[in-house]
């Protein structure tokens, strides 16, 4: 498939698809695409302050830079548009007020990019996402041939949100105790604050799942960390990035619905997100929790296309084989 | 029941009730009070732009005027607190993801506070609210002893919206396919734009509703149209006032979810609210759809609170069967 | 042509067309189109606050309403895109920094919706995309043929703004003075404020132009200045409407560049425009100076879009030649 | 005195004064000037939101015309800079934290512009500043011979805000009380709401006091009751105005501290200044209550530049004895 | 004394304490508290931006939370209101225009909670309330039993601002003076930018005052300057912290008076005020310099709260004699 | 030459030049002068977000200190009001609309500010002014003895945005080919994300130019990637610094055109400045892309003001041969 952006000012245009790559909104016409990017425009499942649904369109058109074809990633070397066959496939067929219903269609969504031979990447929408996400991709490996790596501020292993069993706070508790991925395949990088409970933790370390605190970031750095991440996720052979944008700190992304201070900084988080993709590839993605109406000079939107950015340079260095080679004066 | 506001600058004090009214949680201590507030912060069943979760506690706290017992509206000449106990009850148990519990959780608050004999002041929320706090309501009286006035753009007369039955565009359907309100006894004030649709203006005449488009009130003014209001509820011995705050103008309610430009001002607004409480008292009424994130400077939330400010000094010139006096400089 | 919009959320889908309305990219299928719309998104003309380069795509998607093929007008009683074929046709090629080239580029662009058949409506942009607009819609017609009716706070009859001549202060003395259009086919509304000059003024007087101040409008009322313009222009076959959204007050549009107190309602604006276009047609129409940066909670921007609403409503009455019937109870 | 403004964009230049007149901060150089305008930044006496200590500055800068020299004002035919030597005196020494003492900063720079003969314009800073400003302009006065018009939503006639006498509520009943101002000089327009309390009316009345509330306001038409302000003025020689922001709606200033629905538009607010200048001429003015932090897109601050923009252009017309003469086309 | 905090979602429920304990507005009734919060809503002695009298409301409401009795600090192990017994008591009786009198309340409401034995953490406010508040806690001690540790970007050691002596600029200077706290008891943690002068830098040393500017926690890090402040504190027996919020960057904290760039981050600060609550206890806290309309997102009231919360879970860590045990995988 | 500045509260006083130095609007009233600050206010030459032309007035306002004589920068211990004889000479008689015309204006005002002695300091606006004002000043000089450090996102050395040559990304290409500065005499701090190209990189390497990626500063610390910058600049005589605000994270930044998350905090911008100013002094320098209309609470202006603060305290330190000292308590 040979795929070709608009180019021109980022502001101008009539379209709105990720970083101006064509629509495909047509399920039979994704063969070919190596990344399929969608939307899954909701939040009813969230607990606090709302408006994810306007996450998609916000994270898509929060681009400066139109579809230059010279445009590389300078610390990378590479410009992934170049490499991937990119596509926008719209968003699933989210229906307002009936947030299971639209997990139904992300699902359905989902599964025709993976249809297609494609990786999809899923722009939210609230985290609980990641249930219906997460669960159609591993279903096309075996059980614990997907490893997950989660940022996020809170694990979201709750069993239920006031009795909201599907809410944003316990897709990961639901992907592990229906078999979806084992325990011990899923990492979590960034929590802190005041989630999850102790009996929460109880349950993570009886499934085996592995986890990286803030306090640890601090104190050991970032890339000790995603050594430790690397050498986790070792053993499985696919992965999917499950990003919440609030594991970054509130100044550099006060656009969500449960901020908590004393997160990442995009310096920490962004080179982590294309490290991993370039080393491990990536079977599928989501970037959840983007508020626009919370959001201020779209810094938050800004923040959530570069990690998807991020992850596409390093899938790109991942399929050409090739090293990253920043741009240096000599 | 003696009720006394604190009275203290408008922004200091530990509570954040209606007004500075007191606090009462407790059902059981309810009697005695004629007038209580109540919140119902949900938003799952907006089509656009969600926040109604956070309207309630804004338009509480809208309030610059502390609880200083000296004040009276000025063009009434009363003291609606002087007159009448009035009471903030909190808000429905609403569950964030479930808005059908939180209906539920609605209904028994509403109920709470009609087995105390007092009138329930419901602060939204959107507007599918209306079906279960009318229907609290008009279970209390005689089918057709209850009228409903409504103020709003949109009618909310859908059978759906994206398949979904009790959404924000919808509870006045099921109230009248229900048969819990008569058809004619909804009058519906302000509609304008492109909702609802000519089939459900079909189905609205065919069940004898009543409505007044904006270019009437436009062309004919407010105060005309108010008195056919009075004409068309006559005969109803009860009046349920359910004011969407997207009848204003964006440019006075900038703060709500599906806002549409031609709306009406405050001017036209206001004294029609106290107009109807004043010469027909009132069984109910609910104020929705004040979405905090999309307001600025508060106006949208402090709009909503004189919506309901208007008609508690009303009910209060009702109940003492007392003339409105302005205050004359002679 | 027949034309579908998509159904669904509002916020949701890939694209970013007015009102869901197909993206028509190639000119060369644009015939069979009745209306198509374009932007021109620059701002480089401004004389105070910039960013209506934004304009085009916050017009676009200031909608709350999906594409829902059930809509209509309910005053009119009519759904445009059911009686005409609408599509967008995206931006002008616009060049940062040479506003000038996008000039052009806007030419261009307005003359392959000409050539099509279709009726070409332009979301600036600033103001000084009228001169290109206009000139290339007068061009297909005789001179003296093509009336303009200008919705503005300002003439924008200058000769030049420090020393620019195409700056968004003064399409209207060049198409006058490069015999584009006649001054007596200009009718300028709304006028308010320290614009234009008194020598201004007197050019306007010996160009034969004619004009309604705010405060002619607040003291005869809308309907009657209305009346004023349609015999004003009745002699002119074909009309374009130029309309500033800066028209509107400051209260109502504060999404502008050069805001002036004192302006319209959308209740006096929304219904002269559905009225010039239900009466007269429309050979073309631009809508412009919405700067995004300076709006909140989007209000002028849905402002502009239901400006364009209403223009297309008058258009579908015009064409299917009926009577606008508004939705009554009985 | 001959003073010219800079004539350059208005957002650039070095200076910051008025509408680009001269800053003269030396009071010996005032001599000559007709009108100066003066700061008074402080906000220490407001209720509930503060922020106006920004005013002036605000006020100041919300121009987007530059210094043209060729600018009328197009309903009245007049530059007032061309008829009136207008400079700007920089802000008063006012205090922060000690709102006493700026008061008599107040004071102070009132009287150097009065002692240079000219009429002093006061840009506030809350309201309490009515008390040292009227003072002192009424000194100069036999008592009597000076009457206040005051716009505003607040009759501000309180004796206390808890406990404190100099507060932004209550600069009118001392003026009355310490033989300043007598009642039945002073006109108020545009009360509404809930203030002031009936005890403060009991004793406005019994002071002689008149006032016009916008219930009034909204029955008879802004004409018919300004007409009767005339009357009722029409025995004292001089006038000041005195204008308090809030007395516009809130969708018309929202940055303002105590804002209150049901307002007047800036179409009822500016002709009736400048019909009072222009009848009476003025003694002196002031501006009071916007709070730059609470406004959006500077509409508030826009709305108090022209507000003194009508009262200089009134002030031209009544020292120029012209009568106003709107540019009409023919 | 047993408290239980209401379990609800965040947004909901009728009161606005802090993390939803019980509002415990009867001094009599603190008895058996551990910890009483208090609000001090005033910013009259601000020098630059006010809004600071919004800022306890704002810290309190700024909660993601509820108030679910299973959270604990992921850091720390702990509960903090499993702990201790903490609740609201409301404001201080502040008076708006006349700040000592607002001086005197918290004085007194001060008072109020130490005769109740409990830790008084008050919320401000301008950081003029040090001075009240610390007098109040340091006269319960003997003289120079009470070390303060500020974090700050400001000294506040100035004699007066502009001749206000009680001004936020200068509480450090009277508590020193004054005799009530020793200077070698001042430790200040922050410092940047340009003040306080030379002169008051020769004062500090003099006085035996210690601290630490930005520059020594960027060079040395924020452990090894705490680790000094452990030692300089060593010798007193009890401690207050006074945490000015602009001690953050204006990322991290844009809702303030005086932001100064260069600041802490979140990471650095929370840890910090958390170790100290844990090993030294806590005799008092306030924080101060929350301006919530300059704030966006809530991110600064947030950031506030939590600042609150670290030393909440110091203390309860400080009490029950327990170590900080982080959640950890294995 | 002895200047004076005001010393009043920040939001006071009727001027609006940086830190309230004198205003000297004649350039031949400049001489005595050592730095000059001038403002160039244009914005036409962006390619994304607009709004720079109101940079260099919120840049000037920025200011919560007032004239204070005593301030002095506490790491430093230097004044830099009283080591330097600083004036503001207004801003450049841009034209709004013809850019090119803005450059030629801006080159006038640099040549008046060298003709009279005195390092110019020019606050934008766009970077596209980095051409005429380095142009100016290194004309003055021969060719080579002028380096130029640029902190920056983005290299600026492309050929032509859309075609237009002098746009802002662009200057530092013609200042290289068109021998005004050898390419190894730029060194570029900061670089990240997308741009430039490839094809530009060869470019820069072909022409000596040295640059430091962001991943660099991540990695070896901002102070060894300084220590290389002087190093790289020891050969030249004289240095001009051009800081692009957007170098900063947007966190720190959001105010700007084409922001990217990534980059500097202030910790590390701010002493850098500093010290290659303090080190190497300053032939020049410009500070670009603050746009007001995307910052919040002024923290993108208050870092745009704190960095020429910072250039100005190195200055003064190198002007005064005096070391840096900063306050420590012993």
């Amino acid at each position: 498939m040979k795929v070709n952006r608009v180019w021109e000012p980022a502001f101008a245009g009539g379209g709105a698809t990720f970083q101006k790559v064509p629509l495909v909104l047509d399920p039979d016409k994704l063969a070919g695409a190596d990344v399929v990017i969608m939307g899954a425009p909701m939040d009813e499942f969230v607990t606090y302050r709302p408006g994810t649904r306007f996450g998609p369109r916000a994270i898509r058109l929060a681009n400066d830079a139109g579809g230059d074809p010279r445009l590389r990633h300078i610390d990378a070397g590479i410009d992934p548009f170049d490499v991937l066959a990119i596509v926008d496939h719209g968003d699933a067929e989210i229906v307002p007020g009936d947030p299971l219903a639209s997990h139904r269609a992300i699902t359905e969504m989902v599964g025709q990019i993976l249809d297609a031979g494609a990786v999809p990447i899923i722009l939210g929408g609230d985290h609980s996402i990641a249930h219906p996400d997460i669960k159609t991709v591993a279903e096309r490996f075996e059980f614990g041939d997907l490893a997950v790596v989660q940022f996020d501020t809170h694990a979201d292993t709750g069993t239920e949100n006031w009795g909201v069993e599907r809410a944003h706070g316990t897709p990961f508790y639901y992907l592990v105790e229906e078999n979806i991925i084992p325990g011990d395949r899923i990492i979590q990088v960034g929590l802190r604050g005041y989630w999850p409970f102790h009996e929460e933790f109880e349950w993570a370390r009886a499934k085996g799942m592995k986890w990286h605190r803030m306090e640890e970031i601090d104190r050991r750095g970032i890339n000790a960390v995603i050594d430790d991440v690397m050498d986790e996720i070792s053993d499985a052979p696919n992965l999917f990035l499950s990003v919440d944008i609030d594991v970054l700190d509130p100044a550099y992304a006060p656009g969500t619905g449960t901020p908590e201070p004393g997160g990442m900084t995009t310096r920490e988080l962004l080179p982590a997100i294309r490290r991993l993709a370039t080393e491990r590839g990536l079977a599928g993605m989501d970037l959840v929790e983007v508020s626009p109406p919370y959001d201020h000079a779209e810094i938050t939107a800004l923040a959530g296309n570069r990690i998807v950015m991020e992850a596409l340079v390093g899938l790109a260095l991942n399929r050409a084989e090739q090293e990253p080679r920043g741009e240096d004066p000599r």
